[in-house]
């Protein structure tokens, strides 16, 4: 997949919340219920289709029990 | 000043953004112009008091020309 300057950086952001996600081995569904996210809402963040406010990105990460800096790393790579 | 929990994570990432821009000798006005920022409301991201979007905060970084994790430093020391 082609992606290139800005969108790479929010395409890049959902994807590594899924990798990391599954890593664990938790389900979409909870995920969603451990951040306090929608479900349909957080298939959408894994897709890099939703510009997360920092508050979610927080709430992901604490959910996932990760430094949330470790979400941007996709993208700083 | 005490804070604490997740306020402590949003109340960190303004003022981090804050530092770096005053480190850079940069004006707020200057750093909401190269961001696309309106001033006001870089004025209130500095101070803690918006929910920043990813793209905003990629905005910032990038007009910061810094790597967007060192934007969270304070809140992982």
């Amino acid at each position: 997949m082609v992606i290139r300057g800005d969108n790479n950086k929010l395409i890049a952001f959902g994807p590594k919340v899924r990798e990391i996600r599954k890593l664990q081995g938790l389900s979409q569904e909870k995920l969603a219920e451990l951040s306090d996210t929608d479900r349909s809402y957080m298939g959408r963040i894994e897709r890099g289709e939703k510009n997360v406010t920092l508050t979610k990105m927080y709430q992901i990460a604490d959910a996932l029990e990760i430094n949330i800096v470790k979400l941007f790393k996709v993208s700083e790579e």
